[in-house]
């Protein structure tokens, strides 16, 4: 053996010790709540992303897309025949498209009945609540109503927010928060969003 | 039409009106080099997102999995009968498990002829190299082959790359960048992973 190779493996041996270390100390089991949060690119694909998994094991899924619903959305084609995945669709539109806030509220109410029979069914292990962030932020939905569906849901569910600007109580009782950063967005040097990848 | 409705109208209207500029300002179409990199959660699940969504419209993709592919993978069952689905595993379970980096280089250059054969098929849209990056990091693979790769791939070919660490030149050459910044990970306050959540 070289001795680049010895140095290697010496390495990765206090590697390994400190990662078995980590892995034992991890105990807790329980449905975790998760933000994807930031102005990057990838919140929502990888709630998506979550949800092909969680379906690949046989779990059953909620999704609850809030602002979006309208467009084509390659993810929900692909999945859609799945028995074990449900998805709501509040299907407004952006704000900036419907330009009426009382018909947005009267949307995201109707939407979040849906949420809420999810979010207290014991029979889903995973609820995504897509872009909820904005209904927080414009009002239309109150905080303490998210929190208390939040709060008593089984156990067992994990429960994925995405959007940017994350309510601060919102992620202070997240579990596992990520904040997607754009470092750069190929839409801003004028690419076209595309097909199949952005949508 | 109460005030507060009115004035929604109108940033409303304001913000349509700078949302249309850019779209209409994004004229440009081919595929994109992304990379989904940083510490926290969400670098390969987006990447899985963006494979189901491809899927979903009937695209072909590849995806290779660098490092891990060991593990059950929840969302590699899910889409495994998908005939415009290929997976390519390296297989050998993390540098810390093999301890061995002869191994690992031999492993590493089989399965990145399998990217190579990927990036150069112009029948392929989408091609995702996940944990590539640390490839780069370890020596296992030189950038200079991978930038020659990217570089002469099909223009209507999108590539992700996934993981911590890259490569300064790969940032440069992307079109898209997002850093997935940990904020906070349940597994640092001892909940253990989950199944169909974290893989």
């Amino acid at each position: 053996m070289t001795d680049r190779n010895a140095r290697h493996q010496q390495s990765m041996q206090k590697l390994k010790t400190h990662v078995d270390g980590r892995v034992a100390a991890a105990t807790e089991q329980r449905g975790l709540l998760m933000v994807f949060t930031g102005n990057g690119k990838g919140k929502t694909t990888a709630a998506w992303g979550t949800v092909t998994r969680a379906l690949g094991y046989g779990y059953r899924v909620g999704v609850v897309q809030f602002i979006k619903g309208l467009w084509e959305c390659g993810e929900r084609e692909r999945l859609a025949e799945d028995a074990n995945l449900e998805v709501a669709v509040m299907a407004t539109g952006f704000t900036w498209e419907t330009q009426n806030r009382d018909s947005d509220i009267a949307a995201c109410q109707n939407v979040w009945r849906e949420a809420e029979r999810m979010l207290a069914d014991p029979g889903v292990y995973l609820v995504v609540l897509d872009e909820l962030t904005y209904m927080l932020k414009f009002g239309y939905l109150d905080f303490a109503t998210l929190e208390q569906a939040l709060a008593k849901r089984p156990a067992e569910q994990t429960v994925i927010v995405t959007g940017r600007n994350a309510h601060r109580d919102l992620l202070a009782m997240a579990d596992t928060v990520t904040e997607m950063q754009e470092i750069r967005h190929a839409f801003n040097d004028g690419l076209q969003a595309r097909r199949g990848i952005d949508y």
